[in-house]
């Protein structure tokens, strides 16, 4: 089992697709993917495990054990984020097994969750320390079961990296304990997390109990279980059953693990009505409510789904994990049915909307992802800040980051009997078996800064390609060895006898695209977005001269220029909006001054000065 | 003292105009106002009295004298909900003192205050019943001393309508007690309200500590003396001292409460740096954070004001307390000042927000108030329904809206030494006296609907007559018995002899206006509203053809047919969008079905089926 990555299917389960190895693709470091790996390496990890440390998180689970005193500290499910740090460091130790201090932090840990764990197999430092008494008695609320679930998924890694095998037997013996208590309750937890875990732990294990329960827990939704308490049942995801539902709402992140968790139960049991409530929510959320960096949650409120094109820039909640989450979804819907708007998604969400939360040095983190950060913004809100903060008290964000990085070279290529698919482009080398026959790919490109892929393929037997044409892609314009490709379904495929190391040129032309909102988007309506490839930009404050509000420049796209340094930029005509009015003028005369924009990677945003950015610009 | 209406600053007070008493100005009961005051007396104020009984509120007080058993029902806060109600009936009981269910209501309530109050003065339900050991223990979230606001601003109705002595004894009681307690303790409660009550208090009484306080509890702000708890130090008004603020920030009910408290104490004390504060914080409130509808409030988000032009209409909060709060905070800064700009944001207010928070039954209620709400709205949250709703489990508003109505009246004319400020138009009639003599004014219109005012003054001595020209109506239009008028800082001022009964004609016209956004406010780019006299208009479902979604008309305003029914309706060339789109399409290329729009009054959106409104259209 060891150095598979995360989401496998079993050989029973009705998928289209699996994954590769986590070892199978090697990230070339000087490409923009390699750099993010190191980083995380480097920097993000390492800054987790110090945080996790200083913010009391570990110690909560000290308590238990006896060798810290004082009260609980901290959110009361902040036990998930040692869990999910446990998670990243072990796919990390997958890539860098000399990392010592890593590997220290993931023995010494598992040490301590051995020692913290019950008698009957219960771990939770919150519920043990400070609430015994309350022990699975308020799950609408005590994310007991989202914590357990991501001890599982940490366990699931370190069984699949080879590494802590003690996490597992922890996470056996609390799976087993939560499995004596569940199968026959209706009971669910407030926060989904749980259901994917237990998929994934059968995956490991093969004990059907687990996939049941997760079956199960699905299905429990939506019968008024939950106390709704504070928030309401949608915000906890009890207001319909799944497979009734039509539309995504409520909490962002509730509602996305919770239909990553669907995907993993409907493949595994073969249940196609669960598979296409699935599909049918995966059309209502990208059809109508995802913003252009591919997040999701329109509402602070609740850090929620909004109304069907309700997708206002400036107080996009866009929350890092909810970003994960679709991640984390559409890679499930990409093995399930291998469909490329999967992939094309994934690589969205991944290029802007997660890659934009983290600084440029790895330490800093957004947890909310607006595309307008206004003149004058209101910074005092935590979860809202003006720039990226070094850690939050709800510190959810940071350590998925890490575990999502960690994993991400396993993201990039899948497979099926014939052949492989280039799912997400970056510069590497792929080395697996198809069939029982090596097969060696290496990629040389630059993507995502220039779309031109060369492709050597050397393999005994034959294989077939599929080469994905990015839904951003003009097909029309793109080129294999120079000839026009003509894809099926979002792939070109290639069935070749490639023995002799065949090289391919793939070409996707990049030229920088005005991106336009659907009409019925109110809070761009008027401005454009600039984007190239599969990054979105933006324009900051920084780049303004003095004296210029961002909010009175206007943008005409008729001529954008392409500027390659370290990084592509975009120069486009513009104006600087002058005259001054009343709020609800009866007409409004603009006079304006012509002014040259600099537009940049959405993602590199708030790397300098802190300040205000757009990335939708009104139309001069 | 009898039969003042609320906020009557002293004597001492440096204040440019006075109020007439509650009973000098009888509203035409065939006029708008005329309709409301009526729909508030025969169906609101009742059904307040029922809901407050039906929902706990009043047996709360009951347990307190022990007639009740049972543990505490409600909001912790909802004494106030009672306070409001009981203040809404004094002013009632002035126009209809023969209503005997209500005089009923009033004085059983007045002998439970006096049963339910402490030995030592102190009177709050909750406190008493359900935490008595943390009495004053808890000010950033306890709301006690907010109740005690209302409690003591429902006393001074009382005693300025002769009515419920009761009351104003267990009220100075009450007021004794927060003296002894917080004249020398640095202390202020988490929502203001206290203040401007403790004036008004000091108002009917003369007795100075109450003022001294309540400049105390202004004073001690923004000092960090609130324990910042669940929402920061913002969201409670205490971030900044009131001296130094710049900008309106938080929950706007409590900013907007604590300012009328804050011009209350400016001119009783002659603090001009406390006024200077007030008027720059007016200028940033209704510079960049102010609905067309005159609502306040951008964020659901803790009901709070936004970063400065963010005013998106489908998340308005714009909560039908904060517009109250804004019409009291106007009519204060009215009388300070004299600037006419106050009460035209009080006729913009009252005219939209407000009068379009209450249903025509007079029985359901807002309490937010959109100025879009969208095709398939998820209105599972109580305080944003699809509809107005009965009552709420914060049910702030309803009683809010039922005081202020029942003391519209004495908002309508203003007094200085030499006369008298008409400054909300209304069929009626005005009996006072200026400087000792008798005056007689009767007001003949059909306000707001028709902008023709004919006034006939009659008085023995020289009286200057100012009469407001609204900010919405273009100077050059208007005029005066068939002439232009000239008006000086907004009014046309008119000294005479006016012993034989003058008859005036103002001539105010009325074309339907079409009003643009600030360019800064992207929400609702590319659009515009329509508006006549002081009344917004919006467009419903209710009105479309069938199959016609709101959400794809278009408007083009170049002809507005004006159509008088038993209200003016606007009628308007539009047209249907019909291209569907991908959400983020390379272009939009639309095709378009001519249309006739009708727009009908935005108070009176919401009355039919329940179903999509927008104010703000998209232009074809």
């Amino acid at each position: 089992m060891a150095e598979l990555g995360p989401v496998h299917p079993t050989e029973d389960a009705v998928a289209a697709l699996g994954p590769l190895p986590l070892t199978a693709t090697t990230v070339a470091d000087d490409s923009l993917w390699g750099t993010w790996l190191r980083r995380n390496a480097v920097h993000t990890l390492p800054h987790c495990v110090r945080q996790l440390h200083a913010s009391g998180a570990v110690d909560n689970l000290r308590r238990v054990t006896g060798e810290v005193d004082g009260e609980f500290q901290n959110m009361w499910f902040a036990d998930s984020d040692v869990y999910k740090t446990l998670e990243a460091a072990a796919w990390q130790l997958v890539h860098t097994p000399e990392d010592l201090e890593l590997r220290s932090f993931l023995d010494t840990t598992a040490a301590l969750l051995v020692k913290a764990q019950g008698e009957d197999g219960y771990l939770n430092s919150y519920f043990t320390v400070a609430k015994p008494e309350k022990r699975w008695q308020e799950l609408h609320w005590s994310h007991e079961l989202y914590c357990a679930g991501h001890l599982i998924q940490a366990a699931v890694a370190a069984a699949r990296a080879g590494v802590g095998a003690e996490i597992v037997t922890v996470a056996r013996r609390f799976a087993d304990l939560i499995v004596e208590r569940f199968a026959d309750v209706n009971a669910v937890d407030g926060h989904p997390e749980i259901e994917t875990a237990l998929v994934e732990l059968y995956r490991v294990t093969g004990h059907r109990p687990y996939l049941d329960l997760a079956a199960r827990f699905v299905d429990l939704r939506g019968h008024g279980l939950l106390n709704p308490d504070r928030f309401g049942p949608v915000y906890l995801q009890d207001h319909v059953p799944v497979r009734q539902a039509e539309a995504v709402a409520g909490h962002a992140v509730r509602q996305l693990y919770l239909l990553a968790g669907v995907v993993d139960v409907a493949v595994e049991t073969h249940d196609d009505e669960l598979l296409a409530a699935a599909n049918r929510l995966w059309e209502d959320a990208f059809g109508s409510k995802t913003y252009l960096t591919g997040a999701h949650g329109s509402r602070h409120r609740d850090e929620a789904f909004g109304d069907p094109y309700e997708l206002p820039a400036d107080r996009a909640y866009a929350e890092t994990c909810a970003a994960i989450a679709s991640f984390q979804w559409n890679w499930r819907m990409l093995l399930a049915t291998g469909d490329v708007r999967h992939a094309d998604e994934m690589e969205r969400v991944l290029h802007n909307a997660i890659a934009g939360s983290i600084a440029a040095d790895g330490e800093h983190f957004f947890y909310s992802n607006p595309l307008h950060l206004r003149t004058g913004h209101d910074g005092s809100h935590e979860d809202a800040p003006s720039q990226r903060l070094p850690w939050y008290s709800c510190a959810c964000c940071p350590p998925n980051l890490a575990r999502l990085m960690a994993s991400l070279p396993g993201y990039a290529v899948t497979t099926d009997h014939s052949g492989l698919q280039i799912q997400l482009y970056t510069a590497g080398e792929i080395e697996t078996t198809v069939d029982g026959h090596a097969v060696r790919i290496s990629l040389r490109t630059d993507y995502p800064w220039d779309g031109r892929v060369e492709i050597t393929v050397t393999t005994d037997a034959p294989l077939t390609l599929a080469l994905r044409i990015p839904g951003w892609c003009r097909t029309e314009d793109v080129r294999l060895d120079g000839a026009a490709v003509d894809p099926v379904g979002g792939y070109v495929r290639l069935r070749r006898d490639w023995a002799r190391g065949f090289t391919l040129t793939l070409d996707l032309p990049m030229p920088a695209r005005v991106v336009r909102p659907h009409p019925r988007i109110d809070a761009v309506r008027g401005c454009v977005a600039l984007a190239r490839g599969p990054l979105v930009y933006c324009v900051e404050q920084a780049d303004l001269p003095d004296g210029v509000t961002l909010e009175d420049v206007r943008i005409d796209p008729s001529t954008v220029m392409v500027n390659r340094t370290s990084v592509v930029t975009l120069a486009v005509a513009g104006s600087v909006r002058s005259a001054d009015t009343e709020l609800y003028p009866p007409a409004v005369d603009e006079t304006a001054e012509p002014i040259t924009l600099t537009a940049l990677p959405y993602f590199l945003w708030g790397n300098r000065k802190p300040g205000p950015m757009r990335v939708w610009i009104p139309l001069s």
